[in-house]
């Protein structure tokens, strides 16, 4: 692995917040840093050009998704991700663990890995460790997962401890069959739920591994907020500090904040994306939902404190009048915006840690947003 | 009307084609040009970037959509549609009639105008020519439309002629009604069916109250194309070479040249970005329809001789994916692609007629494209 390499730059004062860099074999990536979620080959409606434009440093693609469709064959004779989806900059799999658990009633989890019934088809496939790091080799991307088992909300602590324990031995399975480490930087996914002491076992097991990055898995999957803090709380600091880490799946705007300042590193969600489809911006001063007919009249910019092509060019009342008619032109701006919003976000995050006002900017923020800490 | 102007360049020798410029408030029109329509003030999956990219003209946009959403009264406020979608090239709008007749089975047509109900809520309405030049004079295209009846495909000689001398009467009223001659050229509407004689009469008419441009409607509604064809040579001979001449609805590539060599100036067409988000695309060498399997495993671009961005960076294989996985991006791209051609198509024709070759231009774009004669 000479290729890949965390650097880290500055540590905050008064958080867990680090800034640093990512070096990969497409590139460079600013931590902390926000990945849009590009789950069948597309961030939804945007070019590569688009994500350019806003600085995307780094995308995520969904190892299930491209598993079923195109599918592992296209995927090499396209000769990877990269070049079938024009994209020349750092891309990030997950290692389609979550998705087998969360689109999947009738799966079966073995030892050996998970049945599970295609969400286009039907159809029946066997997922294991071995296969899915056998996928994400073909797909190319610059960071992989682990596959691992994301154990459902609620878990008592007998399954979570026996599902924590069995992606622990995944993990090592996925580290032996990793057959491209010296271009796919491979990170374990730190399980056990919302208790404390099964994120520490799973974080030893890990670690005894040994992995370039380690990605923190099964949160924000229908706890109270204050719970997944918790887990973060017990679970970042033992985590070594010269490897990158990531919050998987994670993206509010303050949950951003929250796991910056407790030493995350990488965030990826989709709801920047999915809300811009139903009409929902998020600006400095909060949401605006658009097809509210408060903004019927409203020809003012989405956020006039914004820069992005869209609130330098389109009003709200256009905006409005698009996703009102259905019209695939609001569902496109609106989503650049939101990303751009939130990577602008990102990259203020990163001077605050560097200026040594790393909370300041968050109060500062979370108060013109509207968010009570 | 001093800032609305045709400037004819060059006539072709051995047809009725020709070159000119339309001179408006908004700019300049290259003619012959295909106008991109944007329907509901947004040519679908475009911004306006995008359109002057691909150096787009002119853009059309839907009275009838526009006058139901987002409304007069928006239209008024945003101050016209330029400003409201952001496109500062020249728009032109039809008038609502062609859709009032085709959207609605339940209208009611008198002297007075058409009662209509409306596609989105059921509401009723009625449409006069005075109300579609004050809501046109809302929109504030730099070319706008006469109210006309276009009579249904296989109209009797009767109905047709009836129609016809309606159409020329609220033709009367139109212009009365217009309040911005000054900076919205009024196009006249040639209606008559498929008969000569009255194409010819409607011609007469229209010119003895005198328009800045002429239009002809109710073509390409059901009849053979050589029955079109034949329409048009009984038409654009007998409207004056100081005027641009509108073919309205029209726009397949065969019938883009066709038109051409009958004298027409200006062509709109909702097939280009309507198959496109099918996945269908126009090439040189004829439609490729993406979805097919044939293009799983198909690298190579849409159209290896097309250099808009879609072809400098996405594959066929790509674009299929998209398409099959009904992701946006694909029919954004193949919309992108679709236009490109076609304003790229009306260059060249516009370059063979300079050049004198107009027609062995037309004989090689056939062949290639396959379109038998």
């Amino acid at each position: 692995m000479n290729e890949f390499r965390y650097e880290l730059i500055k540590e905050c004062k008064d958080t867990g917040a680090r800034v640093g860099k990512i070096h990969t074999p497409h590139g460079v990536i600013n931590t902390p840093i926000f990945m849009p979620v590009g789950t069948q080959a597309t961030v939804k409606s945007m070019t590569s050009e688009d994500l350019v434009e806003m600085d995307a440093n780094i995308i995520l693609g969904n190892t299930y998704h491209l598993y079923l469709r195109p599918g592992q064959e296209i995927m090499d004779k396209a000769g990877g991700l990269h070049k079938f989806m024009n994209w020349d900059r750092p891309i990030l799999t997950d290692s389609g663990g979550f998705q087998v658990f969360s689109l999947n009633d009738l799966r079966k989890i073995t030892e050996e890995g998970v049945e599970f019934v295609s969400h286009l088809d039907g159809s029946r496939h066997f997922m294991t460790p071995e296969k899915s790091i056998d996928m994400q080799n073909s797909i190319g991307a610059d960071i992989i997962m682990c596959f691992d088992e994301c154990a459902p909300a609620g878990a008592d602590y007998e399954y979570t401890k026996k599902s924590m324990e069995m992606t622990s031995r995944w993990a090592k399975r996925c580290k032996e069959a990793h057959k491209r480490p010296h271009d796919q930087a491979l990170f374990g996914i730190v399980q056990g739920g919302m208790y404390e002491d099964l994120r520490a076992q799973s974080v030893k097991d890990l670690l005894e591994i040994d992995f370039p990055g380690y990605s923190i898995g099964g949160l924000s999957v229908g706890e109270a907020k204050d719970v997944m803090y918790r887990m973060l709380d017990a679970t970042t600091p033992l985590l070594p500090k010269d490897k990158p880490r990531y919050l998987m799946g994670v993206g509010s705007l303050d949950a951003l904040f929250e796991g910056v300042v407790r030493g995350i590193d990488m965030f990826d969600c989709v709801l920047q994306t999915r809300i811009a489809r139903n009409g929902t911006a998020f600006t400095s001063h909060g949401k605006v939902v658009v097809r509210n007919a408060t903004y019927k009249e409203d020809f003012s910019p989405l956020d006039p404190e914004c820069d992005c092509f869209v609130c330098r060019n389109y009003s709200r009342a256009y905006l409005r009048h698009l996703i009102k008619a259905g019209e695939i032109l609001g569902a496109r701006l609106l989503t650049y915006h939101n990303l751009y919003f939130t990577l602008v976000t990102m990259r203020k995050i990163r001077e605050a840690i560097m200026d040594d006002r790393l909370l300041a900017y968050k109060r500062e923020f979370f108060e013109k947003f509207g968010i009570t800490e």
